[in-house]
């Protein structure tokens, strides 16, 4: 099978531009076939307080009003996600931004309310890779920002994470498939103060012993649940790294 | 060859919900290759507002500072385009959103400040149609928002009915072309304000004499100058309608 390296960046990566241009330069580097997943969460944060919209967070997560749902379109699908698409063409890659509802790439279901109600958050349903392929056999090179759709015409906020979990998983059918999550650490770390406590193989039981005992912060806990599930569906290789490390390999490898 | 129907449609058709449905649903009924061209001024003018950043239109045209431009990214490339795909694919058409960025689908160049400096707008280059010749093969449903790049990074604001006219110029050399204008009226008035007095053929010497006349209405010109660009460069037929008359064929007839 041929390879296939997804790549999942954080907000705080896209959203400086010094940065990325870094990773720009980084991702372009990548030979064979490769898909970009971005956040922008901050950018939306501070979009949505100018229009006089209030950011919420449940444990990292956006409650997503209609009115917020708006303000991440505009943002992730449009500002950022064209941004990107923009720098990568200035270096001769052929991108295309795509949302989960181009293509019908991502289809999802609201989550129903419970205790919290996060509004218009989707829980990924289905992927269809099918024209996703064709383009990846035209060396085409998707940037996908983090919304699906729920086929009855609304968007919906999906975590990026996620999303390029779901993606590294059916694209695994068809491709050796490398999965990096790209943020502003080296790795996984065993002291989130020091960088150098880089732990360079986390096992799933390992992880699991961490997560009880509180050595990892809660900000990476769905990093790693997504890049677990991943690497149990069939997901070649995933590791947790930073923009500087990405082309050495150098980072959290999930065995 | 193949037919192939572009569409263009003006921001007061998108950015109505009504409206918007009424012109998704016929759209959707066209057969065949289709392409949805979009505009979103009036959005973009309102969001710039609420952000503090004021609209200055020259001849309807937008000076486009750099904040205009992260607005107009965020309205064109995000909101409407994506709520446009999010539409389409509710209703089984297989929609994919598209920049001039995406796919190097529109390169420009930034228009030169003379008399009026405009900012980030650009002047059409080159269209490359490669990539979406392959998606329209596919069925593949393109919906293309008026923006395009320089190459260089950066994107650029240009007029929707220029964008509209390129890609049908560009796909007559590939598939049987027509393009429609449809906005707000049922046709070119001899009386803007009698919506039954339509100019049902214009040919180009009559609408010089119009012009000269100031009969039509400024607003119009660019729609017509495009219009009977494309008509001289292989368009197959230019129509200028409203979403009701879309199926019917009933408008302004370029002749």
């Amino acid at each position: 099978m041929d390879r296939l390296t997804i790549i999942k960046v954080g907000g705080k990566v896209v959203e400086d531009t010094q940065q990325l241009n870094l990773l720009l330069d980084q991702f372009n580097r990548f030979s064979g076939n490769k898909i970009l997943v971005h956040g922008g969460g901050n950018t939306a944060t501070e979009v949505a307080g100018k229009l006089g919209i209030e950011t919420e967070l449940v444990d990292g997560r956006r409650i997503t009003s209609k009115s917020m749902l708006d303000v991440v379109t505009m943002v992730y699908g449009g500002l950022v996600n064209k941004k990107i698409v923009a720098g990568l063409q200035a270096r001769g890659c052929n991108a295309i931004g795509l949302t989960g509802a181009d293509l019908n790439l991502i289809s999802a279901i609201k989550r129903p309310a419970g205790e919290i109600d996060y509004g218009f958050v989707g829980d990924v349903n289905d992927v269809n890779s099918r024209e996703l392929r064709l383009m990846l056999n035209e060396n085409v090179v998707p940037v996908v920002a983090p919304l699906t759709h729920d086929g009855k015409g609304s968007l919906l906020n999906t975590n990026a994470d996620t999303i390029a979990a779901e993606l590294a998983i059916e694209l695994s059918g068809h491709y050796s498939t490398f999965l990096f999550y790209c943020f502003d650490k080296p790795g996984v770390l065993l002291d989130p103060d020091d960088d150098s406590k880089i732990i360079y193989e986390l096992q799933a039981e390992q992880f699991n012993d961490y997560k009880q005992k509180g050595v990892i912060s809660t900000g990476m806990l769905p990093k790693l649940d997504n890049g677990f599930r991943a690497k149990r569906n069939g997901v070649k290789e995933v590791l947790i790294t930073n923009t500087e490390n990405l082309s050495s390999g150098r980072g959290t490898r999930l065995v």
